[in-house]
């Protein structure tokens, strides 16, 4: 059954969410996307809601770029519904060739995002993805990796958006959309 | 521009893959698809190939499985394409809730894959997919683990088969397509 409003959309997405306390450690209310991907239909729903951003407010983008790996689950059904390309960007030392990278902090110590340097090219416009954003320092570092690269960011995309670790701050001047907030 | 023979398509993908010496270590030949996610012409060419594959050996199949982190890109766009669900299948310690898990050994130490409890029902007809297959531990585990889960295996997918490592044997009784062999 196709879902034609967006608000059956979302509601069928907010439904298929699913929540876990204390994990991966204690405190830590984990939000579960794995029952989206498991119901053909939340997915489509997804990508549906995804891809209405986009033609509604970049149509010009060039290239989607996914962060490894739950970013891989939805990046490239995006970027195929709207005819571009996907660019990964993985953890440090899982790509071959030429690579550039940016370094962030993390609760404990460093780690860092990396791309292939022939991955983007210089003024080519992308959107990032990923599942979801916590505190923010993974996408925001990916998005300086891309302005390393000379790419222009039009903007971050997350299926859940935690507001209360205040990401949306930590990502600026780069902007956020989202399809569900806690 | 659309590709239509089967013969045009699997020339596009085979074109796409590029091959890096000494990645990730001396001696071994890597074979990189991110330039298949960067064409989207490649992408769509791919989804094709399995897709036809699948309707015309599987057509019963209820479940596509992917494994992290490079099945991911390919797994929910067939699962899509065909209107079924996709389930995660990822190293040790990355789901939440009750998990079933199937150890496996490299070629120093050991690792693990793991599926939630409740991802596939008995009796479910998954075929599984990947990247690539090069010793095929961890395809093998995979198998192993829709086993555990009294999943019956259709078999295994993925874009480019090693031969020379022969993992199509260390698989069996579980089949392989493969669309790219080196």
């Amino acid at each position: 059954m196709a879902l034609h409003t967006r608000e059956a959309k979302l509601d069928l997405v907010t439904k298929s969410i699913k929540h876990f306390p204390d994990f991966p450690s204690k405190g830590i209310l984990f939000r579960d996307i794995c029952p989206i991907l498991k119901d053909p239909g939340a997915l489509t729903a997804v990508i549906d809601l995804f891809e209405e951003h986009v033609r509604q407010t970049h149509p010009q983008v060039e290239l989607i770029v996914g962060l490894d790996a739950r970013g891989f689950l939805f990046g490239p059904l995006l970027a195929q519904r709207l005819g571009v390309g996907f660019v990964l960007v993985r953890k440090k030392g899982k790509l071959p060739g030429p690579t550039v990278s940016v370094a962030y902090k993390l609760e404990y110590g460093e780690a860092a995002v990396e791309v292939q340097e022939d991955a983007v090219a210089p003024g080519e416009k992308v959107l990032l993805i990923d599942d979801l954003l916590a505190t923010g320092g993974t996408m925001y570092a990916a998005c300086e990796l891309m302005k390393k690269q000379n790419a222009e960011v039009m903007g971050c995309m997350v299926v859940i958006e935690l507001k209360e670790l205040n990401g949306v701050e930590k990502l600026k001047p780069n902007t956020l959309f989202s399809l569900v907030q806690y």
